[in-house]
């Protein structure tokens, strides 16, 4: 079955905001073995949603609408599909025994623009709303003969995505034929986009029953595997069967075998090897901390950070000497050691990781170009340095030296 | 003049990814009074895309065609335009000398398949590509005797974004009739959003010639300003007689006029003051320290950071005293204005912030619940703690603790 997501709103086509309600929804569906053959995005006038409700029912069975809802003038989606099918909307007194009962429970006056929310599409099952007054409409109907079901859902992410899980997901179930989708995410760090394709290729071309998807960002790779076949166990066979080999190709550079972020993994060896790190920072300013700490349950295994800017910084917090960095310049192994090191000490920890380097767009030289980092990895037992040039601009850079400053304390935990 | 923009590609029919390029574009098209009408997204399927760009036709005056130029069998735009338009393709014998010649200089050997991207859709100029192999394509034609504009740019943003800027915006601004369109934006913080829209909404109602929308994200308030007139004067005159008032109103609150995010205008009243700013974090975790520094040459004005996630380091870093800890707790104001003093008195800054709060999902109480979060700002004159009580999950919390700092500090240099 395939469905087309239409998200209602003029705010979507200004440059400023985005739909992200339809990712959400398209892993749901995709779950169910819906693809999601079409996007659209239309604004608050009423013949263009109409019309694009029309296109998507010559070429889709499901037509889910997001937004438009609401009650104010611009809300027209209601009125739009019944234009595009030719039916009637009537005022629901159940609904609007509802809108009264909820605008008394939060002790607001109701005006009568609301009341617009109490309007049913012909045929129409309403979906009630728990956190807002906008109830969703589903609608199993037919179009040219096909059967052909058209569901709406409020825009506003905290209304969109309980009332798709609780009340649309249920019914889609029921009408979509059963399907069984094993579904794998394999995830690895610090390997090129090509080389990862190069490697990679010819061992999922022989699986052509898998959809294979390679995400890349900042040196991040995400594969996502998926296999639909009549039982779940063959599928979930076929899909481990390849990520098996994957894996093998993959050798260390893989650290997820199941979508776990780095955070999470790092997280995870450091609590079962019952050790803390501690990290020292120049030029990603901070990003490696707060990455570490945007998981939860994290202050049991993050020690703390210094980002230490300056030279004065890097000698008086970190006890990097005066003389190593004159003698070498802030951005070089020497320092980036004794950043690892004296972070370490400083803190007590089991290890200490530390970054320096040109983040650009100024501040390089021929000897020491933009891009250039250095990260040094400290623990009772080893010290170990890595020199890297990355490409790109300042965020993309400072992206670059977290993700390859997690991947090195990730590879001394294993 | 309307324009539809289709991002090709199956990719972003998945849950993973998302079309970025059309918010660039419409930024741009928007600049020269062209309204992006529709959005829409299409798989990697010859009759999808056909169907899409017919659609298109129908109802707006510019197709922009985003993907599916490059060399594999997945790449069909040029193939979808010209069945679209019942029109041919042909091999340019210039195009095929210009892949030969990329190739070469590369050092890397042409497969047949690049071949495809010198194929050239009858009566369409090629648009060059400096970074990438697949050109764009303009055509400028007719279809049910309207004229209509069709222009295709690849898809990676680091090749469309260019020659969108050198190669279509000069054609496009050649046929768009002469629009004289003034913008501003401005920001505030730390107003909620309802009271904005409460104190603003009678102000630019009484400008319905003026388009303003308001955005907000975690305590971050933008409002955009549109206006198009017979002049730019006029408009820009209308504009900025709107934003005045806006201005006034907004008071305090607001901290720029001309769209600069809070850390560029904290960077910029550092600057001008030559006072340097230190930073203490525990619950942030570094947020604020990495937003600081993604600022090109924070390094003037940022002393340094410290992440102190853990009472020791409180004490060992900064100065904290144990006792103060274990009186107050550490998530109190007393210990806020302990580390905003002490990582000032230990970074030499002209002014130290911290922040010391409960970012949850865990760790809460009913005396100091999730979301409860104490800033301290202290400089060399005057110590002031503030207690904010946030709502959201973790990583909401951590943003409004970090633009409440943002914040405070800003209204210290003022």
């Amino acid at each position: 079955m395939k469905c087309e997501i239409i998200a209602v709103g003029s705010e979507m086509l200004t440059p400023y905001r985005q739909d992200t309600n339809s990712l959400y929804m398209t892993e749901k569906l995709n779950g169910l073995g819906i693809t999601v053959a079409y996007k659209s995005i239309v604004g608050d006038r009423l013949n263009d949603i109409a019309g694009a409700i029309r296109t998507a029912l010559t070429r889709v069975d499901i037509v889910a609408i997001i937004g438009g809802l609401g009650p104010t003038n611009d809300d027209l989606t209601r009125e739009a599909v019944v234009q595009a099918l030719g039916i009637t909307l009537r005022r629901d007194p159940v609904q609007v025994a509802a809108l009264h009962s909820r605008a008394a429970q939060l002790r607001i006056s109701m005006s009568s623009n609301n009341l617009k929310q109490a309007e049913v599409i012909e045929g129409a099952i309403v979906m009630p709303n728990k956190n807002g007054s906008a109830p969703g409409q589903w609608l199993d109907t037919a179009y040219s003969n096909y059967r052909k079901i058209i569901f709406m859902v409020p825009g506003p992410p905290n209304e969109c995505k309980p009332l798709f899980d609780e009340e649309c997901l249920p019914r889609i179930r029921a009408v979509a034929p059963e399907k069984h989708i094993a579904t794998r995410v394999l995830k690895a760090a610090m390997i090129a986009e090509s080389k990862c394709d190069e490697l990679l290729e010819p061992i999922y071309k022989a699986y052509p029953d898998i959809e294979t998807t390679i995400l890349a960002h900042a040196g991040d790779i995400q594969l996502n595997l998926s296999c639909t076949k009549g039982a779940l166990a063959v599928a979930q066979n076929r899909v481990d069967e390849l990520a098996l080999k994957l894996e093998d190709a993959l050798g260390e550079w893989m650290y997820s075998a199941n979508g776990e972020t780095l955070e999470q993994i790092l997280m995870y060896y450091l609590g079962i090897r019952q050790a803390t790190l501690a990290v020292a920072e120049s030029c990603t300013g901070g990003m490696l901390s707060e990455r570490l700490t945007s998981i939860a349950g994290s202050s049991l295994s993050f020690a703390g950070g210094v980002v230490a800017y300056s030279n004065a910084l890097k000698t008086s917090m970190l006890d990097v000497s005066e003389e190593l960095i004159n003698r070498y310049g802030s951005v070089s192994s020497e320092v980036a050691l004794a950043m690892a090191e004296g972070i370490r000490n400083k803190t007590g920890a089991t290890l200490g990781i530390s970054i320096t380097g040109i983040a650009g767009p100024s501040g390089g030289s021929s000897d020491k170009p933009v891009g250039l980092v250095y990260l040094a990895l400290s623990d009772a037992h080893q010290n170990e340095v890595v020199e890297r040039k990355f490409n790109g601009d300042r965020e993309r850079i400072r992206e670059f030296a977290t993700l390859q400053a997690m991947d090195l304390v990730r590879r001394r935990l294993m």
